[in-house]
């Protein structure tokens, strides 16, 4: 029998598909980090109290498990609060107020943009519209950026600042850069000379098969190309251990940690080096990881799987329909035909499954197609997905039907 | 017998009193706070899930511990990271960047400047330099700014757009405001629409005798006087509980806070509600926290009071030296005669004892009169602050031997 989207609405669902939040489930994988506080103590192993002020750059130890993770030496690493979103902030931040180390400050710019493959990540979007900066959105197709209009554009105006990438599993289309497309982007000129890829490596443990994707070394591969300053790494613990209270990493040359620090200092006298030591002590080393990771994995995949199970079923027959089956990440990228999504969110919402607005993935919010999802599975009980995705499905159908019924 | 200066030098001392920072001691008060997590967990009193993300103006129950700290309504507090000079500083940097409620961004002006009653805290003046921010320094008297100059230059220029006012304890002269000076700081007309008092309440519960003393309510003494967005009220445990991840507060108006919580909410998706969530379990409310508080005094009195001998023994008799016996906080000011302040810091670096630089205490690190030292007594032990004061008193012994010898 098949299931009718009336008869799910008269179900009084309620379902947040909006963020990526982890679920319960995956926060209780890491109760050790809360329950062993008390045998981890205060101190360091260099015997720093980690109560007391001071370390602006982050604990030591810290410092050098975010450097084994990320691939890069210690002194090329901060180790900081809570989340990468407020390093991505601070450093535009910083950027607009005091200028790179190479240039004058953004605010002194007449015209300060960066570039922003579409679909991409909403916080990137609201930060440059927070500080004024224009976006210009490149098309994300399935190896990374279309890097022939990226090229053009970077070498040709010198407004363009930078650009955000999520290089693995990028949110939300869970594009794997390839690595043309990154060498491309550490060697392309600039006609910026303080020109910044800001790199968002968010998911860069977060593999939903046993393929274990890694994305190339983008510090090593500009610093070969002559552009030693160009890539700002950021990544964090947030999706790896508790997401209000992981530790957040920045990665970068020497010079621009060296001007991180310059700027940070008068903001902070240090980070919380007790919640660094309590995760270094748990998390130990890449290795260890990596096997939380797999944890982590056996509870999402399953979320993915259903949800790509019951969109095949109920909207495998329409051809202008697509949706990803990502590697890792987060997220998966439904495509309707041109002009449904905010029609298709609005159904889904009536029937109690709440999507990410409708054009968030894109800059100013505006999906110029308007046929494009973010669907958050991690977050809902696996028994919840099952029946979220046939509201979603059933949702674009009656869109499509209304629309249909309005052509006629 | 009487100790000498070279005597002194021979000891081969090595003491810090740079920086107010707690003592181990001190932060062994707070041992629970590391050694009850376990128990402490995860859900709040009201069933949040502390791990995950959201509540960006922190978890409701460390608003209301803030909010009866601070002596305002919790819907007018936020609770937020480990410090509140982090507070401070994005206040000014989403002032300068997208500007406060009434005005424009600071940045599009001209000119924007603050008073800074003078000696005050170098950090504060840090930060407008590094933004740019002009520093005009006023006159700190007995009972708090010089309110004729406040009022004359606040009422005439727009572009002095706030002050810095630690009322309580000031750092570093222990200056208490009197009542009337906070009720002519909230009542005085400002030529700025968008002027605000930067109140920092950093000294707030910090005693060093019997006597508790408490500053005006500024929010209300504002509301009345019909200037309510006019303060911004930063405290933190900082100096309570752990130096490095305490939890940091503001507390302003419902028109400041909805302000804030519009910019910050593109920084950060939240701050560490774990943190917070122990912070409230074992600080628990007002009077636990004052218990706690004496028990730091018990720490800290005898130190000033060492202090304060010392430098009664060895210098009482030079009349144009003074220096302060605060009633509370971590600081002492020392006056010397105009012209010594640089060489007394010079000399007692080559005895061991390392002092704040002269002149940190004023903007722009200027000392017009270079008389001023700023002297931290809290993190040396009880044993070694007897001889740095040695030291700080015969360094300036020396440094006017010097001065007279070059007169002669």
């Amino acid at each position: 029998m098949t299931i009718t989207y009336e008869a799910l609405q008269a179900l009084g669902l309620s379902i947040d598909m909006t963020r990526g939040k982890p679920a319960t489930e995956q926060l209780d994988l890491s109760r050790a980090l809360i329950d062993d506080v008390a045998q981890v103590g205060y101190l360091s192993r260099d015997g720093i109290d980690c109560r007391n002020y001071g370390h602006v750059l982050g604990l030591p130890e810290a410092r050098e498990l975010g450097a084994q993770l990320l691939g890069v030496a210690a002194d090329q690493v901060v180790a900081a609060g809570n989340s990468s979103l407020e390093l991505m902030h601070d450093v535009l931040a910083f950027a607009m107020l005091h200028g790179l180390p190479e240039g004058e400050p953004w605010r002194r710019a007449d015209e300060v943009a960066l570039l922003c493959p579409a679909p991409g990540y909403d916080r990137h979007f609201a930060i440059c519209e927070a500080l004024g900066i224009r976006m210009i959105a490149v098309p994300m197709l399935d190896d990374g950026p279309d890097m022939a209009r990226v090229e053009a554009l970077v070498a040709s105006d010198s407004s363009i600042k930078g650009m955000w990438c999520m290089p693995l599993y990028s949110n939300p289309t869970g594009t794997i850069y390839s690595r043309e497309t990154v060498g491309r982007l550490a060697r392309m000129p600039a006609a910026a000379p303080d020109f910044r890829l800001l790199w968002d490596d968010a998911y860069r443990f977060h593999h939903l098969t046993e393929e274990r994707y890694a994305s190339p070394d983008i510090v090593d591969a500009c610093r070969q190309a002559g552009h030693p300053d160009r890539p700002l790494v950021f990544a964090s613990t947030s999706k790896v251990t508790v997401a209000g209270g992981g530790v957040a990493f920045l990665a970068s040359s020497r010079r621009n940690i060296d001007w991180w620090q310059r700027h940070v200092s008068v903001r902070t006298i240090g980070p919380d080096k007790l919640n660094q030591l309590r995760h270094v002590r748990y998390l130990r080393d890449r290795s260890t990881l990596e096997r939380l990771m797999d944890r982590h994995r056996a509870i999402l995949q399953p979320k993915f799987e259903a949800l790509d199970a019951t969109l095949s079923k109920l909207l495998g027959d329409l051809p202008d329909v697509s949706w990803t089956r990502p590697f890792g990440g987060y997220f998966v990228s439904l495509f309707t035909p041109d002009g449904y999504a905010k029609r298709t969110v609005e159904f889904a919402a009536q029937a109690g499954v709440v999507l990410t607005p409708a054009g968030a993935a894109f800059p100013y919010r505006v999906d110029p197609r308007d046929r494009h999802l973010r669907i958050a599975p991690s977050c809902p009980a696996l028994a919840d997905i099952e029946r979220a995705a046939q509201v979603i499905a059933l949702s674009l159908r009656e869109a499509l039907a209304e629309g249909g019924a309005r052509a006629a």
